[in-house]
């Protein structure tokens, strides 16, 4: 096994920084030294990380690639997701296996292990989305939980007869949720109220993407967010994710059940936090049509200063995690399927290679600290989703999932930049960030560095999960 | 030096537990090892931890050691005090330097190093309460923050005529602390209103110690609480610390500021979390008086529940620490110099010993996790005090400063039982709390064993601070 | 036209009480004067008022004539409810006109018509239940508001599958009302989710009235009011009215959206006011079958003081108006449909009798003015619903619908005592209230005196009503 | 006696309008009549109101005339204030008697007795500021109440040195008022706060009117509200009356007292509610001067939406009054005593003239309704400070204070306009607002027609006033 040792870095956790090297056997870490006390240990490599940060390896825990979607697929393979992924600093994904309507779930989530398997750049991991919610996927719940090191299952409030599911459904997956231990996952936007809006948009010859925007005021998505909030409580106090939030109100619902002591956790993604409507969606033309996902990205001329409050809960812990919501269509053939009906373009956007590298920006704008960098992008979603201390923290013992970090270099995105995903435009086109990485390991094998994946198709392995560690 | 291996045991730090070797070599922790990755190390001792907790040496942020206070002195000595604390797994505390009115800061600074220099069993620190708000001290803060390692200064909202400071010298510490970045500490009750209702009780012959309770309303400390978060927005958004919250009222307050984004914490002490105004103040007779501490000892039957709402700000961090204010005065010659009028019972509890335990009942209670339990009673007072990662984490480089705990056993406390504080009676006599200190190391010497003391006098070093690390 | 003078009285309004003496001519009021000052009035009989309060006849704004549900047909009659009603000080009912599923909206209207007219003792009004919501309907909305004088349109977010609407058929109707003026009422209980727990509970065997409270949590009421304030919100901000609250989460949700400046209204019901799930539903065997209505009538067991919080809300007019949601079933051959199955006692409860005797016992027992009572059961509901000063106010001009209480007396309620709905139970069986009814005219006519009806079937008229005149 | 009918108006009360002819005996109402009924009624004169609105006369309860302040009077007498009211559709007036510290309370009443009576030409109250707090001027508070009319007591948690009271002051003084059943009536800002940060600014070469705005920042008054509130309640809920509110803050502190159905009530005055700092404080030169007034007038860019806030708040109750504050200071050897030191000003605008035409121009621009504007003009203050149904309410009975309104002019308000006040200024200059006092009578005597004041010194008569009728 290569014993590797990362000598005169400064090692970032959630609660601060450290001067310590740390030895790679392996897989995994073996050891923690003070500067110094390491020095005659026996390694094969050693990577030099003075004036460096070294960091857990980042946790993206929304991702979807290959997703059937939209008359498309997310035009990410698990191989090429997975190599963006882990230029960009992350070493696991938590992907969505999808039970279709009238499917049965095992069939659903082996329809991904069969994408996944021997694909993987980085480890991964899946929630499961439930297309049904009745006696027998209610069942595969538990036997997912107790079997497969599934442990969070997504529903949707949106997407009224494709994803969607009812207050009945969502209260009963709730209820088997607050039995089994698994953590419910939610995408909240009030979709029944948006397809009025939407159908209404169209009906007056408002087809633009910009409209999509439009069509979805963010009271929907807060009011999505307390609706869930009340029937987790009903069902008996389920763990309740809610996934990509981006509106203000939203976050008071969350803020409010959280102050109640609520195991009540919310995440975002770096376009709610960065973009504006009015630079994206609202482009001329079709232009837009990069930035349609949902929720939307929001104006700064809301009602409410969605951006600022995102910062501000993401800092104070109302908001845990940060994700990328990763799900890129490219515009030739995909996101055009929506030209002249904004209702037809493929929700989503590519992100799963910047999110390390756009909230590392935050650190320098004074929004967050380096250690709740970490800990928003790496340790909490390995707490949040059972995966910890194997992943989220160096510390012995845990998977060498480790990035080496340059505070002094910049990194540049987009197509003409650094840009790995399978998509023919990049959401993040001529942003330069300030830091870089600069050498990334995935359980104990460098996979990235010198900007070049070195790393081999298969090597990420599926982590089969625990229960929620997060909970209050 | 010494060097020290714990095997076997289960580290937690504040984002959970791993399972650790602990190589401590000299002062500090030189290495952490996987289980079995530290087996060949040279060291002169081991200390078997194989089914118990390592934790990070317990920081307890607030006790006043010798202070003169209500015409005598509390009880503990920097000696006795220190010991005591060593005994239940703090290993660290911060005390409380005074400037009475009218003398020079830098000479109550020079009062309490004297006092404490070459006594105490256990590292300690100073926080500095200043009795004066004028030029000189002003000047004071700046030269303590710069050059003498004392980073936090506390004022009182309540006694007035003895600490109390008004509007205007609170607004203009807390203009100097957002200048030079120390933390302003804040006793928060309405010392002016109390007293009233002090005087108005004992002029109707309402003496007795419950009278203590019942004439410190909650809202007035609610109201504190809030003027102090207003007058510190005012100053300019300086740190601000609210010392021995009791009050749901206080809560409120702190996480309505904490929702705002706005850098305000708060402790709460065991006291607060476990006892109620009928079992200790109405006590028959003047047993009362042994709880005579401010804020009081509040009623399960009041408009809140206080105590529920303090462990649900604890596990939500809208309370970030707990400390003790360990005040000890014994029955004899101290409480009894209020027989007759309850407003001349020196106001204080002893407590130091017992923080780490009670807390631990929490933890097996189920009101917070074992992370929580380290973050709120050791690396949170590190971070916010400036000390981490010296203080407050189990991690090389770091003082080891370590704990190990037995969960399997049982700890009695009272005079009864395990008691070393320099008191006639116990605030919590009689109770038997699950788990037990085994043993306690202070920079990599073990003072605790076998329920003994094995330190010496004047082990224990000043530290010296920096800036608040906790900020948002 | 008859002439009549109440003299002597004191005339309570909604800002407080005036001694004027009150001319009636015909069917209206002619003239108000100062003691004395109508002395030399001509009038065909003078009715003595001195010692008692005259005040605007009441005005109850939900009430259930001969509605047809749970498989049966509520009790009363036009005739019989408004005899009823009157003897209670009620001097206009609002009830609701059914559209049922399928059937043309002015059908239902003019069905409700035939039903009432020729028939009612006292005037009445109507609101319309719309069954669907279709571009008919919405175009048949418009026409009721313009040409039909009905202005306001209730919609059930509860019973699924009965009067249920999802969120698009509330969402465009609230459009429509945005548009037209109309005031929407809804029916705020989330009864998809309450639906899963009713077969659960049956499932289990849980089949006694009591479990029709428990399966009712008052969380979904909550988060019902929560979701129709959105999306009135989205729908451009249509009045809102929320009948029968029950929960304190409904009135935190009405508080907020009034606390913005929305127009949001709610009314209460006695039976909210005054009972406990305690001492009704859950009496043994079926007797709780009497006060099965929904929502249900909450339990002081509860997390919130859903009593004490209603009565709160109506002092500080979060809560506008209270009404009784009469809709009465005797317990033989109707209530006894659900004896071994809660969900199908169908659900009401008659009270229309007994609402201002109910409030004026609020006022004796210090929970409101008198001129809160007054407001809240008159003046209020005629300026929400369209008929203001027409009805509401003791002014000249308006409908001389007058009712002389006398604060001495008591009434004794029940079917043992006054009682005259057509029922063969009381809900308020032995309840003796201080006040009591002396003398009724309805336009100018005496209808009650002595106890005793005087008044004439068919005497009441349809009244048609303007828009909302309560807005902010 | 003199019988005036005033015929065809509109009368205007709190809850809507009417079609009534008000027929005047004397000094009171005597009858009000529906259209044509008061046909044959023999008078001395008709008043033609067709297409007019007839209100009850306005209630400026918060006026200071000939106050010695700043080292100079307020420079409209008793007879000019108050003939200045007359021309504005004021009918009563309730002014601040002063008891200076030191003073025996009863002599400074008589003294402002003195100062009043047989000058004013409309009715006139007085509420008491207490200087001092002590046993012999809380006995004092009691005699006002029971023997003076007075029931309604003043204190400044501003203007330390001057007028200001601390916590013990305050509570003792609420103590009282919670026994006696008086109003306090609370000038609530930090004035402690604020004078540091007035002497910081000066000391900084801040000399400029401007300063006097930005040195009182709105937060202060937030706080001294909400410690007013904290403070009334530990007194045994005093009713709490928050006079001359300007900001968001304060209104929040009121607003979540009122939701918890506290007896706390607030006031605004027109200049919080249409004037900017940038328009008048920050004027070039001295010419700020002018609107110097505590609190100050806010920014439209501060944190807060200060006035449209007010306007909501006024909306929805949770302000129930609006008041003048009229303090008139020429600039001409008054304000002018604060060139080159702003804390010099002396603080006051004039405007008892305007309130009800600036009022009317808010139902003008749909911010009230009309019935708003006479229940927060006139009807609210009566109930508020004990005067109704004598004044505040069209009523038989009432006091004939009556203005007649006509919608269809205009008023040019400032000294190049209508302006009647002592001053060498208007606050208003150039203000031109819809709608224009016709007529008005006081105690059933015209005081003003056709612009010109008809009335005569000394006509205005002292009101003794009862408790506040106001309280939930």
């Amino acid at each position: 096994m290569t014993r590797i040792l990362i000598t005169g870095g400064t090692v970032i956790g959630p609660s601060g920084a450290t001067a310590n090297d740390v030895l790679v056997d392996g897989e995994t870490i073996a050891a923690l030294y003070a500067p110094g006390q390491g020095a005659g240990v026996a390694v094969d490599r050693t990577i030099e990380a003075s004036r460096k940060y070294v960091i857990p390896g980042g946790i993206d825990v929304h991702t979807h690639m290959e997703l059937p979607f939209g008359g498309t697929f997310a035009s990410d393979t698990f191989e090429t997701g997975t190599v963006a992924a882990a230029h960009g600093g992350t070493t696991t994904i938590l992907d969505f296996a999808v039970q279709r309507s009238g499917e049965v779930v095992q069939d659903g989530l082996a329809a991904w292990h069969a994408k996944a398997d021997g694909n993987c750049a980085i480890d991964y991991g899946f929630h499961m989305i439930l297309g049904d919610i009745n006696e027998d996927s209610l069942k595969a719940m538990d036997y997912l939980v107790d079997n497969e090191g599934i442990t969070s299952f997504k529903l949707f409030m949106a997407y009224p007869g494709v994803f969607y599911s009812d207050d009945v459904q969502i209260l009963r997956a709730m209820q088997r949720a607050s039995d089994n231990g698994a953590v419910i996952m939610m995408h909240a936007e009030n979709g029944i109220a948006i397809d009025v809006l939407v159908q209404q948009a169209l009906a007056r010859g408002e087809t633009d993407p910009k409209y999509h925007g439009l069509t979805r005021p963010s009271v929907l998505e807060g009011e999505a967010t307390n609706r869930a909030i009340v029937l987790a409580g009903v069902a008996g106090n389920c763990p309740l994710y809610i996934v990509h939030m981006s509106a203000s109100e939203a976050l008071e619902a969350v803020a409010e059940a959280r102050h109640e002591g609520r195991n009540v956790f919310a995440e975002t993604c770096p376009q709610y936090l960065y973009l504006t409507l009015e630079e994206t969606l609202a482009k001329p033309g079709f232009e837009g049509a990069k930035w349609v996902c949902s929720p939307p990205i929001r104006s700064p001329h809301d009602e409410h200063h969605h951006q600022a409050d995102l910062w501000r809960g993401l800092r104070m812990n109302d908001i845990a995690i940060v994700s990328t919501d990763h799900c890129p269509f490219c515009m030739k053939d995909q996101k055009e399927l929506g030209i002249g009906d904004f209702s037809k373009i493929p929700n989503g956007m590519g992100g799963v290679e910047h999110r390390m590298e756009l909230l590392y920006q935050g650190v320098v704008n004074g929004e967050i600290s380096l250690a709740r960098w970490v800990e928003t992008c790496s340790t909490t979603p390995a707490r949040m989703f059972g995966m910890y201390p194997k992943k989220g923290i160096i510390a012995p013992g845990s998977d060498a999932d480790v990035v080496v970090w340059d505070p002094t270099k910049q990194t540049h995105i987009g197509i003409n930049g650094k840009h790995h995903m399978n998509m023919d435009h990049s959401s993040w086109e001529g942003y330069v960030i300030d830091g870089k990485v600069d050498t990334v390991l995935s359980r104990g094998t460098v996979v990235i560095e010198r900007d070049t994946y070195v790393g081999r198709k298969g090597w990420g392995r599926f982590v089969r999960r625990g229960l929620c560690q997060y909970l209050v």
